[in-house]
């Protein structure tokens, strides 16, 4: 048997119990090291687990998904993700391998940032669609995900921005030379997706966009989450123009831009900001 | 310290070890009663968690909050909620409430219907806004949804319809009698959800709206879900007009009307349909 386990979003004790029976029974467990963290390590799980972790890069669930399988077939085998199992495509990609392979499998549930993100207190009802903002470069500054929160924020919906994380990605100096070695990981901070939404719509100034016109401007109201469900949490209420210098601390980071806002997300929003000023020019529902 | 704990989606083991640690020094527990269900009754949760479970309905909890927050200043008490804590206004209120009486609290995160829904197949990410649909009586069939399925299928993007519980609800004879006498709770299905959401077209057809104008018609791909999480599970994909027919069996139930769909979304709906011609007219990603 095949499971796959969503691990919840803060530390080892997050697991479910029942994630937590499945994983002691399993001969093999994998745990999945590429779409995101925890804050805890590897070791501080395999503690609390009882169990030996082999971590499963991006190559290897990828490439090597069959020695994964074939495992299953015979005993049952853990994989381990940090949220829940169906925020990313290529634990749909494994499972339906599985499928294909006729290996029974079972999906254990747990908190995910795109439901935990609701702690800022906005409502999950009101929002959009979800983007996604990725690392820029000097000559790339992909900015598709501008027209997603505009169709948002014109409706009235908030939107939850999730931010570019880089784990064992080559420079292209050496992808060239086909050399595997690896950059540091890289996530993004809500600071940092702040400064690149903002020099967006410098550009769509330029091109003539009136501010009325535009997604968000530099007052709109902002929530940056870090390490939700974590013992040092962080949340903070601000414009885009602050959240540029606001520094959250260590990853991961979710960045939310608000749409319009009912009286009671007004309070909630209350308890993450010092700025009184902030909710003066809000539309209200 | 009042601790706000998510319990999950299908039965008493979905809890986290962190959440059952707090539960297990509580001195009090509540249970939150009226906007959801676990497949499971109190009595499983209590032999499971080894706590007596305070039953708390929408009266208690919207009419003393303040005994619950009493006790929460000078002793650990727990107020479960099935999901996750923030799906529902009420527990934003009790923590605002909270807050004001400088009460600490704590939230425990945990999967939520809002994430879990992914387990069809359907990326989160091309989600819209989430919609309620609500019972109809003869006389009071409200369908401010349907522009919102709108926004979203216009867009591509899927819908998830949240389907309407109705838990400890007065009968409006015991209600004029001020009788505190309860109907028994009803719990929406799929099919009665998407035997509405044609009633809706059907007058968008007589007030003049083409077919190729409407948010969805009989042929759209819909998902129906029943029991996320637990172990009898039941994930269906095929039409609305089918969907009206198809008995998901016992509560609860969540609807999925498809936007545009991914390849990869199409092979995973593939497992929960036995209705090969389902995909013929859908526009892919």
């Amino acid at each position: 048997m095949l499971y796959i386990v969503g691990l919840g979003l803060g530390d080892a004790k997050d697991i479910t119990v029942k994630g937590l029976e499945v994983i002691r029974k399993s001969e093999k467990v994998y745990l999945e090291a590429y779409t995101s963290i925890l804050t805890v390590g590897k070791e501080a799980l395999e503690e609390f687990y009882g169990k030996q972790l082999i971590l499963a890069d991006r190559d290897m669930v990828e490439q090597h998904a069959d020695v994964i399988l074939d495992n299953a077939k015979n005993c049952d085998v853990s994989f381990l993700v940090v949220g829940d199992p169906f925020g990313a495509t290529t634990h749909t990609d494994l499972l339906l391998r599985a499928r294909q392979a006729e290996i029974p499998y079972n999906v254990i549930h747990n908190a995910s940032i795109m439901n935990a993100v609701g702690c800022c207190g906005l409502q999950l009802y009101s929002f959009g669609e979800t983007v996604s903002i990725v690392f820029w470069t000097d000559d790339w500054k992909p900015d598709s995900f501008y027209d997603k929160i505009l169709a948002n924020t014109t409706r009235g919906l908030h939107t939850h921005c999730l931010l570019d994380i880089k784990v064992k990605e080559q420079s292209i100096e050496n992808l060239m030379r086909g050399k595997k070695i690896y950059e540091p990981p890289r996530y993004m901070s809500a600071a940092q997706a702040a400064r690149q939404l903002l020099e967006i719509i410098q550009k769509k100034r330029v091109e003539g966009c009136e501010d009325t016109e535009l997604a968000y401007t530099e007052k709109s109201v902002c929530v940056g989450l870090a390490r939700v469900g974590s013992d040092d949490q962080r949340i903070v209420a601000t414009t885009l123009q602050k959240m540029t210098t606001t520094d959250l601390g260590p990853p991961l980071h979710s960045l939310v831009i608000a749409g319009h806002l009912h009286p009671l997300e007004v309070e909630m929003l209350t308890l993450f900001t010092d700025d009184l000023t902030l909710f003066e020019n809000v539309v209200l529902l």
